[in-house]
């Protein structure tokens, strides 16, 4: 099964804590906002969102930081995504 | 009878939780919205939608993942359908 | 009498909820939004609305599905009418 | 004494409830919202407001539909009056 | 002293009550808006406000209807005036 | 210790009550927003702020009023200091 | 491990408050908003933001004044940072 997303959206995994301990990066947050780490599983077309023209700066398989209280989640074959636009995404870390 | 939504408007039918389980998605929800698949049954014909030109990237008949309190429900001839903007349709799956 | 709406407005009936039986639509609704059907009586010019261009793609006659809460409601010559902007309406249906 | 309202605003007086009886015209309202029938007193020049070219398209004279809670009470020499904007107005009625 | 208001803002100076009812005028309120009279003593420069060109209409001298609760309140030299943007006058009187 | 504002940002020095007094404006404000006489020490380049082409109109040693509880105070080698958008900025005094 | 802000993001790390006060600054602040000062360790590349061009002010080194509140907090390597848009900023101090 495949999620494409449509217009600025992407589809993104998050990293589990325990992954995210590993390579060095632990997250905290403020009040009703907890960033994370994910990894981009699917990019949209861009395009003219809402009248302007938005460009996808990022790939697939990048490592992103994002809030967690951004998209909406959804399982699909057995594993959570969370599709959000491209603006919810903070960071690429490296 | 016969649904024609209008603008950047689609009719969608949500497929049943059941029918779900068996095509292997499996759809979370965060606190207020329910995310769910639907199939799509109307396209609007997209055009300037306040003062903005839309292109109508959706066709009847695509599995798209929406969120369930975007829209608004109404009964046709017996049968539910749910009455959107394309904007709502974060996905489509296939 | 006669109601002439201005600019992106329409003036529509709502059907009666017997009439609707019988016509085979059944809406139903969720929480503060009560989708129904409606006959269109007037139609707008249209024109810039808001520094936007709009063009009316209803006409007198066409059955209309719309939310309740859209629009005001005027009772002239015992009849009861409402009073909305094109952009509220959902759908035509036929 | 004269009122000569700014921008797109025109100068509507209310008809009386018995008045508007008289004519045929009975308004009900929803909940916070309530519809009156007025007469327009006096015009605006319309012209650019907030950015966008407003063109007036009621008269002196007109009978218009507008919501009680649209526009600024002001009463001048003994008459009662409301301010509003043109796109407070829901539709002309003759 | 000397009040010279910015971009599309007008300084006025509130006609007592007294005033205002010898001139015939006099003025009622809905709930939390009292419209007044009052005389434009300063009138700012116009021009390009929130990117959008601004023509002044009114002039020192001018008599105007305005809300109470549009503009801040300021007292120079002992005299009490209000700052408040051109676009809350509802209209001149004369 | 120098404070350069970015954009549309000037920084201001609200001069006393003591102050104000003396050069004969006493200041009064409505419940939430206290206008206040302050000088201002720094101003920003101006140029593109959120699409829009802002032009600076004030300088350093302008006297400005302004309401209280626009912009940020910060404390600078031991002097108070509030950086606020030249918007909120209501007029010069002189 | 690095950190690529998008768009008009920059990365900043708050310095700490006893560092704040050896060079001579001391932040107040109003009710919800802590203003504070911060150095700039990463910027993004800006370009088409909300369909307005942003051109990036600031560089990494400049110390900047901010809203405690603007951003979002990250967690990298151990360090923590800010991460927040450009029009955050209110000032460069040096």
């Amino acid at each position: 099964m495949n999620i494409k997303p449509l217009a600025d959206r992407v589809v993104i995994k998050m990293l589990e804590a325990e992954e995210t301990t590993k390579s060095g990066i632990i997250l905290t947050s403020k009040a009703q906002e907890k960033p994370q780490v994910a990894e981009i599983v699917a990019v949209g077309p861009g395009g003219v969102v809402d009248g302007k023209e938005v460009k996808m700066e990022v790939s697939v398989g990048d490592k992103v930081l994002t809030s967690k209280y951004a998209g909406t989640e959804v399982k699909v074959d057995g594993e959570e995504y969370t599709i959000l636009r491209q603006s919810d995404i903070l960071a690429i870390v490296d």
